[in-house]
């Protein structure tokens, strides 16, 4: 299982966000929404084997996870409304501590940074960290941040991890996640 | 100037569709606007090398194609919307058969596959291509389909181009577009 986690720092709490401004009163959920897309899509269908968490922590009650299974997921388009309209749902539901399903392979909780990093090994994608393509056995699970670098306080809880760069660039999140999908789809395949 | 030019074979020719329908109504007008983004964004900034042109296909009044500057383009959000909202502006022109500006840096002609590749040299982007990794000296212009093959008609146009791929599987024109940006930034940084 490949999973991606992106820390969207301002991104609503709620599920009462205009799907028409994504980018402004929903805190960047633009952004996230093409992460989901970024990770769960091939051209003609899902990537069943790969899972796209979402840590939210703008207002009014952060923080919330909502997560995107590839295996399960259904009523998904690649298109950006569509991933943000099944976050408005996922975000109406109140939410505990466990996971709880709002639509098909669409669930939420409250949760932490901490809670994000279920599950590994985790690695972090990073401009300054190592090239990838020169990690001979790359993890599995990978760690981003949006728009915004990560606080002192996220810097803290994920010191201890490997960090990959994708390239020379500094790029989006979800621009991110289309080329490690390539590398671990290359390494999978035998090319390299 | 890297260039990337995509064919859309149901893309909206008018400025009527509904922002709130780019995949719809729009006629897969949301992957255009992807290709856009995948095109000319950087993590904070705009890609000043870059140009997209979009080849739209659909009703009413086929065909057209509207050329992003990222020198020139303002008022451009890396959202679909944003692009979209673009786009409506420059279909909403009469158009001839020269480019017009619409809005800084977003121009419209009336034109055919060949007016879209205007320049060169071209290579076609093609799952079954050769991998874009091994090739010595890339060119950089790149022409890809939306959501369909090229038709028999657009195939006898590109016959003579080296195709390349980016991977061993079929992705969305956008990842594909982030793809080719990646490898042509990691040759001129002396990445590899």
């Amino acid at each position: 299982m490949r999973t991606f986690a992106v820390v969207g720092h301002l991104a609503r709490t709620d599920g009462t966000f205009p799907l028409e401004d994504l980018p402004g009163s929903a805190g960047r959920m633009d952004l996230l929404c093409r992460c989901v897309r970024a990770t769960l899509f091939l051209s003609h269908g899902l990537r069943r084997d790969a899972e796209c968490r979402l840590l939210l922590l703008g207002p009014p009650d952060p923080p919330r996870i909502v997560r995107f299974s590839g295996e399960r997921v259904r009523s998904l388009s690649p298109d950006e409304r569509s991933a943000g309209s099944l976050m408005r749902k996922a975000l109406s539901l109140p939410a505990g501590d466990l996971y709880r399903e709002s639509t098909p392979g669409v669930e939420v909780r409250r949760g932490t940074l901490a809670d994000l990093m279920d599950g590994g090994p985790w690695a972090v994608l990073d401009e300054d960290g190592d090239d990838l393509r020169n990690e001979g056995h790359p993890p599995p699970c990978f760690l981003l941040s949006d728009h915004r670098d990560f606080t002192t306080e996220e810097e803290d809880i994920v010191s201890g991890l490997p960090r990959y760069s994708v390239g020379p660039r500094a790029l989006h999140a979800d621009d991110a996640i289309t080329l490690v999908q390539n590398e671990l789809d290359r390494r999978e395949a035998g090319w390299r």
